[in-house]
């Protein structure tokens, strides 16, 4: 996060007020179909309820902004201190993260009038406390940070909903558009290797993670013109991948073993027919589709089966960065277009930014010189780079002016309960 | 349960009908002070949501009166039928246990118009269908079952709330009314043995496991008058009672160490003084309360301390109809009296029922001659008769036209969720 | 155990020298076939290394008869103490008993001293200490404590051999004798009900756990003259008897379904025919031989499904008592016959004594009055008297002068490494 | 792995043989202070029996040498092909990993007549056949390999030996020389970054994983001049190290809290003062020896706490070229020194070979353009290469002809088993 001196000028504060009203207000709408008892539920360790993600978004600017920064401010509530803390240890002992689903009070209607509250004294913040840029940052950082738990609650109810026998739908099925085509034919897109610039330019906001940017030095190198289909991860299962050891990493193939695998997560087949859970229900298996919630393992072994690789980190910003499009963005299959799925390729798109996250072969660690900041906000990235891989280019879900070239989520390697997909590499022959 | 043919006369219809209304009446008066939220929480595997709780008694009419007996029945959704099976594995995979939290879909609304809808159809066969006295038996069989789910919701919902910091109250925190005089001094009750008659006399409704009556034979022995107290448990405890391996079952002692237990579940120590959390919320300990929600490990255990023991069930049940008082159930601690606690024990009053159950030595095992009947509604007791102690004499949660002197409720040794506590039994000298 | 006052004649003393030389004797002559690796050989916490075995037995005489009997004794090495104690909390913490297989030193040389050490000790305590009637009872104790271990001895190997692919055999595989006879048909004997004396009669030793001799009233019923065979069980796996869930207690469904157990345990089918491994390695199934190495849930199961139970360990002894015969332990298959199987039954023979441990429909319960003794020696059987169930009979592997028709063996009733079997009982119509 | 074509000449075919007779005859040498007993221990799944290292080492010849290449050979026993075979998934299912321990047949004779088998067959394709340069680089590849687990035969003998109370030694506890002198002071040595190369430069012997070598880009950094003390560690733990979540990464706090790890493997306090067990026995902790058998998160939080950083693995093979001296390895810590523990810096060295494997701040990846090779040796490295870290420089256990600055060991970030220290780096103010 940019952190400099000096206050912000009155265009700077309206245009962070209005993106606050905006990005906060997206948050409710996202929880709109859903119903007190919905947004109770936790299916899981990794996942957290769509009211704890309502309530925690609500605490960071609490905690990081209203608490050090609005003179008066009294907590709206002294227990939400500890019950809506992520996992910042050095601001106490958080609340048990696999319980989250057991916190039926405070109750939904407590978390909203925590959110008008948290939303009202902002709003005082943004307009009458003198605005220096380090509070600026700390609001832009808010406000990401909420971008990512929007991203979080839709997967999460996702999981959830997906135990339930009467399979829920979260919003209409929209079919895909254009069904009838198919997806274009993978073109391999060569790249110049060399050294290159890999990280934020700083001039818009990025995570530390992104910090600072460096010269990496990579090889010639292919990539591909979009995500691989369901289609072609069929052909790799009925070719027998999930049973020959040797495409596996080891710990995928111990995984795979141990939880009886055989196809990714949310597909299921019926009656001999493959269908997938989707945001919209139990769908038919659409082949044109990239295949999604595969985890790195299934995504390392589909490479090695199909002859390729995945693409280092550094390999997927210098290729996403020369082969940026001028209408990019506006085309890409992000949060705002609402499909909830990814979206067949269209000839004129490369499916870089949206649709799927894309795993790369890179451990998610420090770039050189990398510095968590000394503060509690230290605690957001640093501490998770081990044992993770770095993925690229955003999802379906991913908010427009949330992504960006340079951005590096991280997951387990096990993990599949994100809209996680595959773009393969190769070297030049 | 008590199945004989006939028609029943339109008395008895009249009877059952007015219970029918009372009881199902009395299940949603338990939820009301719970919100839809705190309806959905599972805390752990042995508990269930109160939601699921109001759907599976419902499930049970359902099921066993109204698809085979009604004419016409159409179910209310098909879905219901596996969503709220809890283990009558002949009608099918019931949803998995651990995860009846999970289920927000059917939402609480849906849940109560599965309830009226049943109700209204229950009202048609009890008032329109031939009634013979089988169906009177199935539909009291119905009634009984919800009586044994408002006490686990009772217990469901305490133990979930035990889990949020919080600390939420369920109702008022009444607090003992007669706190100034403490308990009565213990007693020691002498019973003659002999052979003695076990089992239901079939003068009104009983479980399958109350049957057949058959003869026991039973020693002399001591019985004492009343429960122990918080205060002869901390005793126990003050003298090292957790941590000396003599005292304890070899099963018993392993999960003490396990677990790192010190004390009985939701005591907790605050500065020096000790609490318990209850339906009312935290309280302080109350000396001359029962000591309850312990483990049988811990009853036995204490009971060894005390150089006695725990009487068996059929000393138990001789001792409680010996000693039987003409206004015994007027007086004692049951679910009417709303106290949702274990009272003190007055001199006029020996506790053998309501307040707590009461641990007994006896495995839970069949009466001679016992046998399941063949149809699904034999999965009811006989199947979990291994690996379980019998407790007697219903808590302050048992509604009180439920309980009897010949009740065998049964939980595994390590449980302590339910409202359990001790009476000692011992040899006579 | 008896124990009285007063000091034994020189004619009791000598027998009891004999017996001490024959069973310590014993012990190691079972472990002959086996080499200092075998013996270094832990396959799960329930078993333990032969080595183990001498060492514990040897420390059992260590602790309870030299230490405070034998003036000037010193113990062969401190270290023993804690390394050898199985269960004794209150000796001290015990060595972790599943890490038992991890002690390579003392190695079995050392062992072996460690034993001869006792021995002379043993002897010396034996011929010149003034011999009170409460030391004779704590060697005859230490003696039957030894016997008990030469049965696990042999099943804890045969568990541990089962686990190599290369099957090892720790004896010759000695093919059933009278293979072509086939076993006789199953005949129901029916017992006269009323109150019978349960428990030792003192003549001879006995466990604390089968006393006091008291009386239980039984019904009428009628036993199996044999028991069930291999062949009878098979029948009830071909009938889906595994895959019924209304044949099994609630707990055993749980376990099937989650071991995904399809036969009892040491049987596999190799291209299409039946083998169980044995103490003789892997051996064809033979059909009239009796079904060994079934849990209780199994033999429950079983008999659920044959239209029958299991007898109360009351039943089993009135049974065993009243059908006895002049020459039945002349003829039973115990451990001194070597055949390290159950055989099949023969028309002389009801197979109460030896071939297989019974399960009993009885949880393990002290008798009425039971008290264990004060001192260490009281841990030795009453703080297992919860979640297991009582077997009678003794096995294949149980030595002729240990076993008794009072004689209470228990288990958990998930277990089968012990070579337990199936007697079905019923009532009498 | 080098293979090329061509015959190799009579020279290097004698140096060969000579170096497989010296390799093979040091891990029997290794295996001389343990008894058979000692040979079957494996303490945990990570860790292997001493008689599966002797026997597994012998089965890498036989399966890739004398199976495919040596005219008539017949295998010495079928069984052992499955029995012995690691983690070749390619070669069939291997036997269970953690139960290795249980396999005392083969005994320990039958282990080494194996061996001397399968030498006096490797002598005869040694010194018979055509021995082109592919066979050539796979003996030397069986040979290193046979290294590897003279290292882990080490390791893993400690650790089974840490389990058992008495604490047995394996060799003379040598009390490190120089214990008066104390470690030299930490000195930071500036190293030039740019375009450096990485990897084997193919004068040698190395793994696939040391390949291709390539350029990497390493920015100017300081390296310490010598390892990590006891001393230094104990401050870091005294200054609360252990309780600061803030120092740890996510996933190490979260593992010490589950263990409730307060210092390192081996270390323990025992009336006040701190011990360590060696292999040696347990010895007092010298504060001017390496800390050693810290994971990676210890390592890691050390660096924190102490404002450094690891280096990456870039980092350590620049630096350690750099500051390479003539005699490095004549003076290092390694195996043929027999000291069997790190040992006090001394000024004329800077340890980067021997002492301590050195955990860096990499995650084990394939250099850029890896590929395993296709037949089963390329399970060997590549399959491994996800969720562990990089350690460099070799340990007191490596062989000396074993190790080289290219070299890349990998373990778990939560191991701590191997012989594993701490070097930190810092960027250059």
């Amino acid at each position: 996060m940019t952190i400099l001196a000096g206050e912000v000028d009155t265009e700077v504060r309206a245009e962070l007020l209005a993106r606050y009203r905006r990005i906060r207000g997206e948050t409710e709408q996202l929880s709109d179909p859903l119903s007190a008892e919905d947004m109770q539920l936790q299916s899981m360790s990794d996942a957290s309820p769509t009211k704890w993600h309502l309530a925690h978004t609500s605490w960071f600017f609490e905690t990081f902004l209203l608490r050090p920064h609005l003179p008066g401010y009294r907590p709206f509530d002294p227990d939400f201190h500890q019950l809506f803390n992520s996992y910042y240890n050095s601001l106490g002992t958080p609340f048990s993260r696999p319980q989250r689903g057991l916190l039926s009070r405070p109750d939904l209607e407590a978390v909203f009038a925590y959110r008008r509250r948290i939303d009202s004294c902002m709003e005082q913040l943004l307009t009458q406390v003198p605005l220096i840029s380090s509070l600026d940052a700390l609001v832009t950082l808010g406000l990401n940070h909420e971008q990512q738990h929007q991203e979080l609650l839709l997967t999460d109810i996702k999981h959830a909903f997906s135990i339930n026998p009467v399979l829920p739908a979260y919003a209409d099925g929209g079919v895909d558009e254009d069904t009838e085509d198919g997806a274009p034919p993978l073109v391999w897109l060569p790249i110049n290797g060399g050294l290159h610039r890999i990280g934020s330019e700083g001039d818009h906001f990025y995570f530390d993670n992104e910090s600072p940017i460096h010269q990496q030095l990579v090889g010639d190198f292919a990539v591909a013109s979009r995500l691989v289909t369901n289609a072609e991860y069929l052909e790799f299962i009925e070719d027998g991948g999930y049973r020959e050891p040797r495409l596996w990493l080891s710990d995928g193939w111990a995984l795979i073993q141990r939880e009886q695998r055989t196809c990714p997560h949310y597909w299921q087949q019926r009656e001999g027919r493959w269908y997938q859970f989707t945001l919209g229900g139990l769908q038919p298996l659409l082949g044109h589709e990239p295949v999604c919630h595969v985890s790195f393992y299934e995504a390392d072994a589909f490479a090695t089966w199909a002859g390729r690789r995945l693409p280092t980190e550094f390999e997927w910003e210098v290729a996403a960065c020369q082969l940026r499009r001028p209408d990019q963005l506006a085309g890409a299959n992000l949060l705002e277009k609402r499909s909830f799925r990814p979206l067949t390729a269209t000839s004129g798109q490369n499916q870089f930014l949206g649709d799927l996250w894309e795993w790369t072969s890179s451990a998610y660690l420090p770039y050189p010189g990398f510095r968590p900041s000394a503060d509690a906000v230290g605690e957001y990235n640093g501490k998770f780079m081990c044992n993770q891989k770095v993925l690229r280019g955003g999802s379906c879900v991913t908010p427009a002016d949330h992504i960006r070239m340079s951005y590096r989520n991280f997951f387990y390697p096990h993990q599949s309960w994100q809209f996680t997909g595959i773009r393969l590499a190769g070297d030049v022959q």
